[in-house]
């Protein structure tokens, strides 16, 4: 299968077809129509097939998709069939909800230690995962294998810290801080921006207001 | 200016250029050029008048665009000049990283209260926002003029508390259960679904990977 002839679209719904078919699994659901799917995904079925068949299309004419292939198949084009080892830089609120967030771990991401510069949080654990003074970051991340970093700190700190990430091998940062991070083009960045995400959701209720009036 | 013109991969821009414009306002700079705006957020400067033009066009001729008007435009379009009362259900570790982000307020977002069913959680504060029982959030929803709510839950009980919300008048849900919610046509909804945020995440290092090989 060739990743590069997948559209942007399809991989920004892959992750949904992902947990659906995980949900139709733990149901023991073994096989399952595009029409079916189609009905509890709210997605039409055409675009299911659409969608499923530029991987290589797993569905057979009058069986419909074998959901454990499909699952396993989707699982590992999003890079969850093997063990991620990561780090957490922030151990505040945000830092403390992804590392109890014991759904990631079982995806593979595998959280490994937090770092944070207060002395009140260093020493702690959550979920068995210690807190780390800053001036560990880089040896922790050579020694331990890591490639993946989330970052959950103020905007201030956010591009120094990137930088170290980089300059010790992270190739995958997953970005909570409230700015644009400028990494070399070898490391990939996924952005969450809670305040750009509840701005939509306004524009979205403007919107809908207007559409009353 | 209507809003039905402005196309949906324009709004989910406008978030980052209110941002960026924010920034420039904090600098003091009072206009800037689409070279120097695209030279900033990496974005081509004939995207930057392309999307802006969308929605009346601000810049003039070589002069640029006045930041001030911009922000403020662009804020009223995606329904930040007003106030927003919002609550939130669940006042676990990610609810209160959202009750002490005092960003959120400061763009018109008040969380007015959190809500769980939690006794250990319930009458603690913070950032003097307050935790109440499950059993009074339709009353206070009802009472205090609040029509935004976000859900931080497990997904389990997600669905059930998404309906009464919209019972008691909610029109918009900040939706961090990692499920899909129904509500009605008149609702909106935002979905941030971390794990499928880090699956891309790991898709793309995945396929960075690929191109080393």
């Amino acid at each position: 299968m060739d990743r590069k002839n997948i559209s942007k679209a399809v991989i920004q719904r892959l992750p949904r077809y992902y947990r659906y078919l995980g949900e139709l699994l733990e149901e023991q659901t073994l096989r399952i129509s595009s029409q079916e799917l189609s009905e509890r995904m709210h997605v039409t079925s055409s675009q299911i097939r659409q969608d499923l068949n530029q991987f290589g299309g797993f569905g057979q004419q009058g069986y419909g998709y074998n959901v454990e292939v499909l699952y396993h198949e989707i699982g590992k084009i999003l890079g969850i069939d093997r063990k991620h080892n990561m780090i957490v830089v922030g151990a505040g609120n945000l830092a403390q909800a992804i590392a109890n967030y014991t759904n990631f771990e079982r995806r593979g991401f595998v959280i490994r230690a937090l770092f944070d510069r207060d002395p009140k949080l260093i020493g702690r654990t959550f979920r068995d995962i210690p807190v780390y003074p800053m001036e560990q970051l880089e040896t922790f991340i050579r020694e331990n294998d890591i490639h993946m970093a989330a970052i959950c700190i103020p905007k201030g700190s956010a591009i120094p810290v990137a930088e170290r990430l980089v300059s010790c091998g992270i190739k995958a940062i997953w970005n909570f801080a409230h700015t644009d991070l400028n990494v070399p083009e070898d490391v990939v960045v996924e952005n969450v921006h809670l305040s750009e995400s509840l701005m939509r959701l306004s524009y979205r209720l403007a919107g809908s207001d207007a559409k009353e009036e």
